[in-house]
């Protein structure tokens, strides 16, 4: 039977690719994503989720709309011109899509976060890969709706790396510390999979030709992924190929062999210059209850077999 | 066969533990001390390694002069206020020893590691537990000595966790923050047992009443840890213990099974805000070559239990 997937967005490169890999099988089936400002506006977000969903013959998977700033935040999050230059204009690179075929569903992201969770209990997997605003609403309003899931899945962080935002700091994390601090302090228990690992699990630039050859599905991501890909050529000369954020934890929902966990409990700083970095209190250290599972190493082949398998599929249809 | 055993150390209440658990059984032989400023001035951290080898009945044991004071720095190293609270006036807590029964012997510290090296190859276990002073000066002397021993492990860092000198800083490694950034990027394979772990591994203080029974050397130790215990209290109340920092890292040289480890190729701020903080870089995250084994759990209760034990056996004679 296949696991039950929720997505919770800030589509986004990698987001888009999330979204392919979660359709490239029969094991998952992704029943919502939730939309989330981060790399791109919440109402960019949610549309470019839904264009993505339609290239790839989701239409019927519903798109609710989240937070659209930082928890206590008063105004809407613009992503600036630096995000603007790794994700594209409108956050899908050089891809251009039709207008949605629908539009953003009710309820609102906590509320379908927490009902998916009450409904499908263990079956559900619940997978992060932007700010933890919606995660964190959720749990304001509901505290207990999230702890039924079967795994929630978070990408972001960086434990034992630098940070991609700031020398401590990963860009979801420090889009919204307080939430973060927020969802790892109410002792839910969960999978972080950070730049640690993410930053190890590049996707070659070959792999976009193959992408073209399955017709306007993987063209589209190619046209998102190549943008992406050059910005990171730019940051990483000569490496010419993207780091699969999003992607991997999405795997990790599905396969947990895929990383080397090990047992933390882990807080997020949030304020002054260390703002948004996670870390373990000493304190805390010797307490057994260690609820965060945060990947430290990963098994990059068998990633990234599984990863071109699924993409192959999701392109060409299940 | 013993495993031949040179410990580098600022002695220090745990590093006079980490001596007494070196002693503790047949499987090690303790070659050499060498002595670092650290907790204490370079000459207490020597003369403090002759008075607790002396009241273990190891006189025969060397002890070589080592660095004074951090790389490149110009006036030898007086430890402040803050860390005479934590070890003592004189870096023994309530402890006054008889004077040594010998010298310093030559050579200093950086020839002694590098000719014990070179004599033992792969059956030398090199443990330092202070600052990094006298292996990068080994590295500069002989770039490829270090490489011949058996393992090299080093207790400091805090990778996952808070710092105790600054949020993002231990001590051991603030203190020269150069040769930490020198030894970690020369290539050199060692095992780093920092805070994630060692905060975890706690002595009870009912185990001090055990040593009290058994003779004038484990009176000494109570008298050291009983002070170090309460340095602690003061920071971490209720937990009436201390941790065993220094011992675990010599437990780990041992029995590397007692800690969980996670391959990592770390280096260390050297400047600002974040000095001494050990991280990886986000370009190096990629490369197959990851030179150090970072303890990030911890057996506790194995751990606990092989200290007791030869603590015991080091405090009644072997």
């Amino acid at each position: 039977m296949a696991r039950k997937l929720l997505l919770d967005l800030d589509v986004g490169a990698d987001d888009a690719l999330a979204i392919a890999y979660a359709l490239g099988g029969p094991d998952l089936e992704l029943l919502a994503v939730t939309a989330v400002f981060g790399n791109v506006s919440q109402r960019e977000a949610q549309e470019n989720a839904m264009s993505v969903l339609d290239a790839l013959g989701a239409r019927l998977v519903p798109v609710h709309p989240g937070a659209v700033g930082a928890r206590g935040a008063e105004l809407p999050w613009e992503p600036d011109p630096s995000v603007r230059r790794i994700h594209g204009p409108r956050g899908l690179g050089r891809w251009r899509p039709p207008a949605p075929s629908r539009r953003a569903e009710a309820p609102t992201a906590p509320s379908a976060i927490n009902r998916l969770c009450r409904e499908w209990g263990s079956e559900l997997a619940v997978v992060a890969t932007g700010p933890l605003t919606n995660l964190a609403a959720a749990l304001d309003e509901d505290p207990d709706a999230l702890f039924a899931a079967g795994s929630v899945t978070v990408m972001g962080g960086a434990v034992s790396c630098e940070g991609n935002v700031s020398a401590v700091a990963e860009a979801n994390i420090a889009a919204d510390p307080a939430s973060a601090r927020r969802v790892l302090e109410s002792g839910l228990p969960l999978t972080l999979v950070g730049l640690d690992v993410t930053m190890r699990a590049f996707l070659p630039r070959g792999a976009l030709e193959r992408w073209r050859d399955a017709g306007p599905a993987g063209e589209a991501l190619a046209a998102i992924v190549d943008f992406y890909m050059d910005s990171y050529e730019g940051r990483y000369p000569g490496r010419d190929g993207c780091p699969l954020h999003d992607p991997l934890a999405v795997a990790v929902a599905r396969d947990p062999l895929v990383v080397d966990c090990v047992p933390m409990a882990l807080s997020c700083e949030t304020e002054g210059p260390l703002n948004g970095r996670l870390f373990q209190r000493l304190a805390d250290l010797p307490r057994a209850r260690k609820p965060h599972a945060v990947a430290m190493d990963v098994d990059v082949d068998r990633f990234l077999r599984d990863f071109e398998e699924r993409l192959e599929r999701a392109l060409r249809g299940r």
